[in-house]
């Protein structure tokens, strides 16, 4: 579980990652970087930060901002009420980020699953993305990605953004972050 | 109307300052930037230049390029086909631009409509933004904006974007770009 130091120390990582790019965020926008990681305990690993722009009923954007070899777990957004589930563009800003999709897997693939999380990742069909190269990932597909060895700041275009429906992989995954402590 | 080697000159001014911004383009992006001076032939004045990202018929994402003092006119976005109309949240990313939508009008505002246009400009209240700041606009909502004098990028999250639906003003305006010879 995060302690709060770590959330203020991961938040100012990110805020400089997002800074070095020129991107500007109000001061409460910094104050609430979102520090998921996903209840597994090692962000490190496998998590990822967030900055939500704006989400309402119609659109989203976010950045999200990976550490380097940072993973996000593998998921999928499930139609919610009727609706297809969450359509997804993203588009790599800095570093480099290795998506997996379904598909036929990759053959020289530079994601690796992280070690402890092996066996929930399944899905194989690798996109690379440099910055200014984009993929837009259907709605109810799997997928996950991995940034490069820079780490990587992503923006994500997408349709409303409702984390509470995720469907990930592994059945350890909260996606809401619990902190403990100081 | 816009000379081949205008519409080069202005991609080349609004690479320059999405570049200047570490914005990254693809090749064919850059190629592509629309250099939109709706009709009325005054681009410095009236126009902007565009990349979209990406517009599926669930979220748009584009960056607006503006040069100094450069007005995109007067709009809105209607309901199409059943669907309420086109939703938008502008982000400042640099430079600034002051936003005017329906509303009391501000009694110290900085925008001031274009001398040639002016007759087609009726809503005056004022927003303005800075880099890190954002706004929504609500469907159906008029609304038009300029850029401060060292012009401005924004980014543009949104509803589908169908331009073609588009209301403007000034019935002069026609949408979609002409060119004439080089």
């Amino acid at each position: 579980m995060l302690t709060r130091s770590d959330v203020k120390r991961h938040r100012e990582t990110a805020a400089r990652m997002l800074g070095d790019l020129g991107i500007v965020l109000t001061g409460e926008e910094r104050e609430n970087i979102e520090i998921a990681d996903l209840g597994l305990g090692d962000f490190q690993s496998e998590g990822l930060a967030l900055v939500v722009y704006v989400n309402n009923d119609r659109y989203c954007a976010k950045e999200l901002v990976l550490l380097p070899g940072q993973t996000c777990p593998q998921h999928r957004h499930p139609p919610v009420k009727g609706e297809p589930g969450k359509m997804e563009t993203f588009r790599c800003r800095s570093g480099r980020v290795y998506l997996c999709v379904d598909g036929a897997p990759t053959e020289r693939r530079r994601a690796v699953p992280p070690k402890n999380s092996a066996e929930h990742y399944t899905v194989f069909h690798e996109i690379e993305l440099s910055p200014g190269e984009q993929y837009t990932v259907p709605s109810d597909t799997w997928h996950w990605f991995q940034a490069g060895p820079e780490g990587a700041v992503v923006s994500e275009f997408s349709s409303t953004s409702t984390d509470e429906n995720d469907v990930f992989t592994d059945p350890r995954i909260r996606r809401a972050t619990e902190i403990a402590g100081d």
